[in-house]
C-alpha cells in the first residue's frame, strides 16, 4: 500500500508540469450550507481535471516506448492523459465508451489524440484499449488502479492541506483513485469521506460487501464516476483510510452545480460539485467546529449544461 | 486624492464581508501568451465582481437612512449595492439602463431590490436615480468616482500584492474607479496599466485631451465599462499614477474569454477578460523579465454567451 513518502516523491516529479490550483475559504451561510468550508478549484488544474497529475506520474515515471501512450476513459482520464502526452511529446490514442460528452471527446483531439468511441461502457472501451496494447506495444495508462496514477493524484491533497486547514476532506469516488490518492497523502490525520452518487456507488457497495463488487452504473455522474468497480488497491487503501462514505442524488448535484455557479461563478461538472452537494444537502453531518473542506475536481463539461 | 492608508482603513473595514478571492499563477505558455502571468479570480466576489468591495465600504462608512440606498449602474455596480443593502439590512433601489443583460436584472431582482429599467445608456439611468432620491432621501452609492466607494476597490490590489509578486498590474476601465482604486493602494510601487475596449475608451481619451471627455461608448462591453466620461477624482489619481493606457478590440477579448474557458475553465464577462486580451494580442508589451498580474474581475455573464 502506498503512503504519504510516495505521494510526495510523485508531486515533486510532476510539479513542474501541473498547476498549483487556487483554493477558496468561504464564509458560513455559503452556498446554501451554514458552516465554512474550503473548496479547491481543481478543475482549474492542466486537462480541466485532477487526472492531469495522475497522468504526468505515470509518464514521467515510466520509459514511453514509439508507440506511445494508450489509455481507456470515459473522458476525462483521457484528456489529462492526451494533455500529459502532448506535453512530453509522446503519442497518445485515447478509446471512450460512446456516452462520452461531445465537450470531452473535442477536447481529446484538440490535444491531438487518435480517440477510438467504443462500447456503451467503460469496461467495453477498456477491453478493446487492452487489445491494441497488446498489438503496439503502447504504455497502457489505467485511469484509477495504478498506484503510480493515483499517487500523482493524491498530490492535490498534500497542496490542499498547505494551502488550508480542515479536519475533514470529501473527495468524488469513481474507480476510486483520487481518494486513495488523498488517503495515502493525508488521511492519517485527517477524516477522508467519499461522495458517490447514488447511481455510481462503487466505494459503498464495496465496503458493505467487504470486497469490491459489480455495480449497475446510471445517472448525471456515470461518465466521470462510472467505473463499474472500485479498484483492487484503491479499496485497499480506502478500508484502511476512508472514515465515511455517503450518497448524494443527482438532483442534489445538479442543485450544487447550479449554486457554484451561481453564488461564486465556478462552474463544475456533476463529479466536481459531488462533495458540496453532500454538504449542502446534510448528506454529510460534520460535528460542531469540524472544519471541512471539498475538491471542485472537474469542470469539463458543456456550459449550457449549467445555464 | 485618497492614497494607500485610505485604501488599508476601507480593507479592514470591510474585511469580514468580501471573499478574499483566490489567485492562480500561470506559466508560460498558458493562454496562448509566452510568459508567466498571475490572475487573481475577483470573478468569485461576493456579487460576481470587484463592485461588491466598494458597495460595502460605502455602506459601512455611512448612516443609511429609512429609506435605503440607491444606485445607478450598467449591471455590476447595481448588483453589488443590492446585495450588499441586503447582507446589512438595508432597501435598496438600482436603477439600470434598458441594455443590461438579463442576467444581471434577474440577480438584482434575487437580491430584493427594487429594479427600474430607464435610458439607453447609463446617463440616463443615473439622472433617474438622482432625481428619485431627492425625494426619498435615499443614500445614493456612486458607481466609480466617490473615493469612498473606489478606496473599497482598491483592497482587491492590497489583497492581490499579498498573494503573487508582481510589477504590473493590468486593470479594467470604465468609470475609473476600479483602477484609481487599484493605483491608490499599490501604484507608487507597481505599474499599473489601464486596459480598455475600443468601444470604451474614456480613460484613454482623458489622458490625452489631459482632462475628463465624453466619449461615445459602443461594444462588447459597454454594459460594464460604458461609462460615458471618466470620473474626475479617477482622473487625478490614474494621471498621477497609470503608467500607461492600451486598447483592446472586441474581438481579443472574445478570444480571452474563450481561451479562459478553455484552458482554465475559468469564466469571465467581457470586462472580466480585458486585461487577458491585451496580453494574448500584445497590446501590452512588456519588458524582458517584467511580471504581469491582472484581474478577472467580473463575471456576471450567460453561460450561454461563451460556450
Ligand atoms: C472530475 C472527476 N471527479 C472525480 C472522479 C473520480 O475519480 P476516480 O475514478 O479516481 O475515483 C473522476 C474520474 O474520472 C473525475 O473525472
Ligand atoms: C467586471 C467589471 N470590470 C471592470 C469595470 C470597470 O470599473 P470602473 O467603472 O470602476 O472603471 C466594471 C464596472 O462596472 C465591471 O463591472
Amino acid at each position: 500500500m502506498i503512503g504519504r513518502k510516495d505521494v510526495e516523491a510523485a508531486w515533486s516529479l510532476i510539479r513542474p508540469h501541473v498547476r498549483r490550483t487556487p483554493v477558496i475559504e468561504l464564509p458560513g451561510g455559503s452556498l446554501g450550507h451554514r458552516q465554512p468550508m474550503a473548496l479547491k478549484l481543481e478543475s482549474l488544474q492542466v486537462s480541466g481535471t485532477f487526472k492531469g497529475r495522475g497522468a504526468f506520474h505515470k509518464l514521467l515515471a515510466s520509459t514511453v516506448p514509439p508507440a506511445g501512450v494508450i489509455a481507456a476513459s470515459g473522458g476525462n482520464h483521457g484528456v489529462a492523459v492526451a494533455y500529459a502526452a502532448r506535453a512530453l511529446g509522446h503519442k497518445a490514442e485515447i478509446f471512450v465508451p460512446t456516452i462520452s460528452s461531445p465537450a470531452k471527446v473535442a477536447r481529446l483531439k484538440s490535444y491531438g489524440a487518435v480517440v477510438h468511441q467504443v462500447g456503451a461502457v467503460y469496461a467495453e472501451a477498456r477491453a478493446a484499449s487492452d487489445k491494441r496494447a497488446a498489438e503496439t506495444g503502447a504504455l497502457v495508462v489505467q485511469a484509477y488502479e495504478d498506484p503510480v496514477v493515483f499517487a500523482g493524484a493524491g498530490s492535490v491533497a498534500l497542496e490542499f492541506a498547505e494551502q488550508a486547514t480542515f479536519d475533514t476532506l470529501l473527495v468524488a469516488v469513481g474507480g476510486g483513485g483520487l481518494i486513495a490518492g488523498c488517503a495515502a497523502a493525508i488521511g492519517q490525520g485527517i477524516r477522508i469521506v467519499a461522495v458517490e452518487t447514488e447511481g455510481t456507488p462503487t466505494l459503498h457497495e464495496a465496503l458493505k460487501a467487504g470486497h469490491p463488487v459489480d455495480v449497475k452504473i446510471s445517472g448525471i455522474a456515470a461518465d466521470a464516476l462510472g467505473a463499474s468497480r472500485i479498484g483492487t488497491p484503491n479499496f485497499e487503501v480506502a478500508q484502511n483510510l476512508v472514515a465515511e462514505s455517503v450518497l448524494v442524488t443527482d438532483e442534489a448535484v445538479r442543485k450544487a452545480q447550479r449554486a457554484l455557479w451561481e453564488e461564486l461563478h465556478v462552474v463544475a461538472e456533476p463529479s466536481g460539485a459531488a462533495g458540496v452537494a453532500a454538504l449542502m444537502t446534510g448528506a454529510y453531518r460534520r460535528a460542531a467546529g469540524e472544519r471541512v473542506a471539498t475538491l471542485i475536481c472537474g469542470a469539463n463539461t458543456e456550459l449550457a449544461s449549467i445555464a
